[in-house]
């Protein structure tokens, strides 16, 4: 029995829990969260304790942390878990800043853990398959990637303002996408964008719709366009093109009803958010985790995918503020 | 040059006129109409002339004849254009009555002539496809037909009560459908309807729904399903089922945009009725015809054909009245 | 806490007892099996005892029974189960004898308790969506329903001889969804089918595709086709035309990717089979069954559904067989 | 009735030799072309006579000229059509340089003449469609459009070599799109691209895949992404995101038939290449270009919009040779 520590007890907290709890052969002991209240209700749902963090990182029996907390705790949690010699599992971003997540990189290699980080999109049925295709040759060799990744809505000012930038924040798993759907590395990078949904979000300092381009080192292209506010819901989307054929990974939906009127064919909107879209995402990566802890298999999403894509999300911010193309 | 006559300047006597003007090396002479104003329009737009039926027929020049007046006259016309020696177009059905439509059968294998029956469906681009990759041995075997054969509205009950029933106006082309698709004859013909759309339907000894079931001689199953009045359009759809896959024949629409609102993803309703639905199909079977003529190409849709799918209404009228399976 | 019991630990029996599980509540105290390999091995991964049906009906703490052991031994369990004040969850069909399943209605309605049969395709999404849009009047007055149910492949002949036939074994659902969809009960059956995909179903009098038409009391008219070798997969679709649109349940797949190569654009197959179409199903029928039993929710599918199907099983059968309609 | 005079009998001639033959009220009077053979067969087809430029520009009987011929003709067709008082319909572009564009331009506000250019994705059925739709208010304020334009194969090298480069010769129609869809001027350009199907595309100095992005005086940002390969054929789709919804243009099929296997669900790929994408809108093109001449409606698509258009061209090949963005 491999028992695990989960420290973060929200929304995403939650999710984690519940698919930890359905692997065979693995336990929550420890539920840690600076607001007890949570800690204790889904400890209770559980059967685990709440402890503190120290108790936690000092228990030798804890063999797995599972990182949920908010952004600026992943980077100091990770280094004293890899520290303590624990296998972690860290939800994206690493950190907000290039120099603190290389840190925690360097910190996972020289205690030699294991450390996975949340790109819990990889995971998607649909965009692994994608990949799977990909990789069988099924379309060549790929040359051109376009990602549609669209919110319904945006978030609180007050998020926006802690988030690091619509780049860093939302974009960053578009990063990941483009690198691990390419797997190629950024040559360079342009971004621009603007504010169309909410004054208060340039007020703010930041973006709510980009287009950014990337040129790879073998000269493929990526463009990804986001918005904080897709009126007709969650939108991820992408598509790439290879030499002999194109693979699209398309939106999941609620349900398979068509509805025939007067005025129009129609079919469901796409999954409300990115609980719902990615629920069997959710699941397959905490799968994922202990199979490799367990069984040795290799991570397919390392500490320095985390790093990776943070460096693109930072060549972005720098390309549209200085309006210029950064090259890597 | 070939030199043709057209007996029927209404709705479907135009278009037959605009797609004989379209064919190279074709001219069309006469139109023949017991409305004299619609002949005279028609004629003045394609250079013919207005002439009565024994003037068409006696010269000698008019190899071919369209014929695409009312019901009650095409087997008659059929009879005396054979005689004359003229390949002969003749819209669907042939007639009404069994007896009417053998006589002409008769005369027009007597005569040696061509005569073609317009079942354009056999031309749509998507149901030709279909025959194609069946006849390819793409699914293998066929074992099973569904077809869907809906119109959007109801024709006025006077219409209706000089149809022949819906049997023998609407599903008349289900049946040639039927026939051509499975490749086999009916065994044994099962019909049920219902009047679900308007009373004053049902007063006329008609139907406005329908389900209908074959069994071929081979021991294939189709199903039929029909009904006067979609409130979402015209519905033409059929799906085969063979040993080793399915093909289905798709609606077609007017344009392929995808709207996303709040409420839902949406595309076009299917083309809103015949005219628009087979265009295509319509100047395509007039090209076959005169390739037929010119060619010898070998007729796709004969008055034997025709014949046939009378024979079945006749069957499935029968089978509703009487409420019995009717064998064949 | 409720505890329950489960007779049969099959393929089906699992999935019960997983979704068992997952109810907040609920505990499964025993798994019966008179395979005692299988019960055991099912009992210890949910932490419950292999005991015998007396046993397991005798324990005053036992509140709720699941039925998922052979077709044969359904209506006798439930009609002890009954006697004993349990609630019933059973899997379809109640049984194969019209005389058998009215003694077990009976019985369940002497006793005053639950029972609930697995028709668990009202309880898929897709479906369960249909149903609710229906019921709101998107489409007005049901008029025509066509039903799609096609198996993927036959399952063994051995099988098929004690099924009681494609009409009870296949098809009872079709007619459950009927029913449910058309709010309406069968006024005549017509039912044909063939012995297409192997010679040895005809031998043992069964048949592998069938084509029903049910006409109702309000003169609605409803198609079902079936096969038991659909080549490309699970095919589960219906549609539902109204006096003002139209309603299509369509089929689930895998994933959302689209592959566009040089020969064609192409998308999944439907999911695999019943175990994986119908996942989603089978975890909401379960909670329903406990929804009831804990908060007293009204049954969506009662015994009295499983008779009703039951006797359009034997409907069909016999207007298959003796070559005529049969009028309810 | 109108006579007209055509300058090029190619293959693009020829569909407008066609299409102008259907206008009621229009006449063909002369081809011309240096490929005397060319001409005098199509001159023939139409019942034209084939004369010289300065004849057919000195017949006062000829009120319209359409322009079809190669590229480098087009401007200077235009001034002398314009001096002789001709309406002009011209073939995109309108010419490869600024300066001799724009001195058309100006010949033809001198002469007052209506100069209509060929961008007849604006035409084209679903295109129309959209931009009805954006216009009626359907999914509010445009935010960002991404444009997806490929061709099936690449031209031969030796027509690349005079193409005027990609920009010029291939993302003309997608910068004209790009005006029309989003009704608002460039403010910045950024192109980027490879050479990834051809080496000798390369050595021609060229490219056959970019991605340019553009973003709006407004503050709109649209993505364009071609290449001169796509294994899966012709892809014509644009979506245009807006404030409440968002509208989708998809690919034209030949067919509407699905075909399931036991491997995948297919579907035809889009229609093959240009002139069977946009049939249609070759058609209503010439029909709105006489309906101006005749009725003075206003033109949808002017020299102006020819102009802007090559200005973006310009400014995408000046930043992708640069590296550089480039302001308008």
């Amino acid at each position: 029995m491999i028992e695990a520590a989960l420290f973060g007890a929200g929304r995403i907290g939650k999710i984690h829990a519940a698919n930890l709890a359905r692997q065979v052969g693995v336990r929550l002991k420890y539920v840690v969260d600076v607001h007890v209240e949570s800690a204790r209700e889904l400890a209770q749902l559980h059967g685990a304790s709440v402890v503190g963090v120290d108790q936690a990182l000092e228990d030798p029996s804890i063999k797995a942390v599972v990182v949920a907390s908010s952004t600026d705790t992943h980077a100091d949690l990770i280094v004293r878990a890899a520290a303590a010699g624990k296998a972690i599992f860290c939800e994206k971003p690493v950190d907000l800043t290039l120099a603190r997540a290389q840190a925690a990189a360097d910190a996972v290699k020289q205690a030699g853990v294991l450390c996975m980080i949340g790109f819990q999109r990889r995971y998607d049925p649909t965009f692994a398959a994608v990949k799977a295709r990909l990789q069988a040759g099924e379309i060549g060799v790929p040359e051109m990637l376009t990602v549609t990744s669209r919110d319904p809505g945006a978030p609180p000012v007050s998020y926006i303002k802690v988030s690091g930038g619509i780049f860093k924040d939302m974009l960053i798993h578009d990063f990941d996408i483009f690198r691990w759907i390419l797997d190629d590395e950024a040559a360079s990078v342009y971004a621009t964008g603007s504010c169309l949904t909410d004054p208060a979000i340039g007020e703010a300092g930041d973006l709510d719709a980009t287009a950014v381009t990337i040129r790879t080192r073998k000269g493929r292209l990526c463009q990804i366009n986001t918005t904080r506010r897709a009126a007709y819901g969650y939108d991820q989307r992408f598509e790439i093109l290879g030499s002999t054929g194109m693979l699209q990974a398309g939106n999941h939906r609620p349900t398979e009803v068509t509805a025939y009127s007067a005025h129009s064919v129609s079919a469901d909107k796409p999954e409300h958010f990115f609980l719902e879209r990615y629920r069997a995402a959710y699941a397959a990566e905490m799968a994922h985790f202990f199979d490799a802890l367990v069984n040795g298999t290799p991570l397919r999403t390392t500490v320095h995918d985390g790093l990776k894509a943070l460096e693109l999300a930072e060549a972005a911010t720098t390309s549209w503020r200085e309006q210029r193309i950064v090259h890597l």
